[in-house]
């Protein structure tokens, strides 16, 4: 199999975002390496050593993706027996001679502090815990998404993706058993139903997932989690809620739909 | 102010990763804008009209990132008035044509669910949330990191970012007032110390953090919060505990050093 490395001067990650949706295309596998906060020529020279080893071991010249504006680290790491691809030079002259302004690089500015967002995004953490699964239902002012579904539908980790990823403050609040009956928009949330987004998932999947949590209970019962699930439907469609089932989605791609339907901003950039 | 566009036929996070890389290089703002899940031609010709609104409203050409792989759509978006950066195009001819294969795209595979990697990432999570600040001090055999630093030094956001990004089970444990007089590694945490990494933070940092939650308190002051960070950067040392200042860095930086520094494999791809 054949090697690829995401390396960088910072957290590496644009390089692993770039490398990982070219190598996605590829109909094959490949051995992944990350190799951050390279800053130094000494890391450099290490760097080059695993490339080097890896290209040897495998057989297969490695895949190297990298984002280096050091001159002096950036021809070590060229001089890999490797392929490499820097994906920001190929831009930055275009860019500049375009926009008519020249680019000033800076090691470590992508993924750094930015002003502002790095307090938006703890700020709505900590939003996103102090009001999980209904804990607070007097807080919904602050709030600019409020998710609700059944227990484990996904609730959680959308928010708290939303609140790290993008600063979104964003609660949940989960629709239970005994609220199945007669299923209402609850008192303390209809002054904020525009700020209102539905989660449903699939009964058999809801259905695996509670067994994990609570073998052989009525929670994880077919007939429960189907109950369940119809009835919160039922009332997005009633009441018009937006809605998703985010049985098939990864936790980016609810989070983006999430976004994308309610109209919010994103605070990160 | 020119404007810049995040497009994709799915989340849009690839091409807003590669945009925003290429844009913090140069030395002037932009009003940025996501569109997400463009997948048919009535949406790449709503996109465009939004793309030729915003060229004509700033009286410059708006940047567009994209990563289409459908023609027609590609197509529209290549037609507006604006400056095109398609990125995966120029680099899938090389590859393909270095590593003997030819790439097969699909739309939505980048950030779509991998097998394996959401349940992970899942998992991770409820772990994070279930052993948050000592909740669970009898759990720690299945943490792959356990981040130990005083109150407010970034412990949950880089627990909760370690599990949602990386699949990595981060156990955090807090070290509070009661234990300064004499601190040590808790005998239960003793077991597991080669998982033990530690936070710190500029004291007066911390002092705002706190002032922030309680204002006036004992636990926001100067005297304490000092006295708190002066004896767990003691104990990090005596113990040869690895840990960072987090003051400085966003939670990316924070759990990629973390990663690196332990040796962490990301589960993500």
């Amino acid at each position: 199999m054949r090697a690829a490395f995401y390396i960088s001067d910072g957290t590496a990650i644009t390089s692993e975002v770039f490398g990982h949706a070219l190598l996605s295309l590829f109909p094959t596998e490949f051995e992944h390496h990350t190799i951050s906060f390279v800053e130094t020529i000494e890391q450099a020279l290490e760097a080059k050593e695993k490339i080097n080893k890896a290209s040897k071991r495998t057989g297969e010249p490695a895949l190297v993706f990298h984002t280096f504006v050091n001159h002096e680290i950036r021809e070590i790491i060229d001089s890999c027996d490797a392929l490499i691809y820097n994906f920001l030079e190929q831009f930055v002259a275009p860019i500049e001679k375009q926009i008519g302004i020249k680019a000033s690089p800076k090691a470590h500015r992508t993924h750094s502090i930015h002003e502002k967002s790095y307090d938006y995004r703890i700020e709505a953490v900590n939003y996103a815990l102090a009001n999980d699964d209904g804990s607070n239902v007097t807080n919904y002012e602050d709030a600019d998404v409020i998710l609700v579904g059944v227990s484990r539908s996904g609730k959680t980790p959308s928010s708290l993706y939303l609140a790290l990823q993008y600063g979104v403050k964003a609660a949940n609040y989960p629709f239970i058993d005994d609220d199945m009956e007669d299923l209402k928009i609850p008192e303390f949330l209809k002054q904020h139903k525009k700020k209102i987004f539905g989660l449903t998932i699939d009964a058999d999947r809801l259905m695996d997932i509670r067994d994990n949590r609570m073998s052989n209970s009525k929670y994880a019962s077919s007939r429960q989690c189907r109950m369940e699930l119809r009835e919160v439907e039922k009332l997005y469609k009633k009441e018009k809620i937006p809605f998703i089932n985010t049985t098939k989605f990864s936790v980016e791609e609810i989070t983006a739909k999430i976004l994308a339907e309610m109209g919010l901003q994103r605070y990160k950039y």
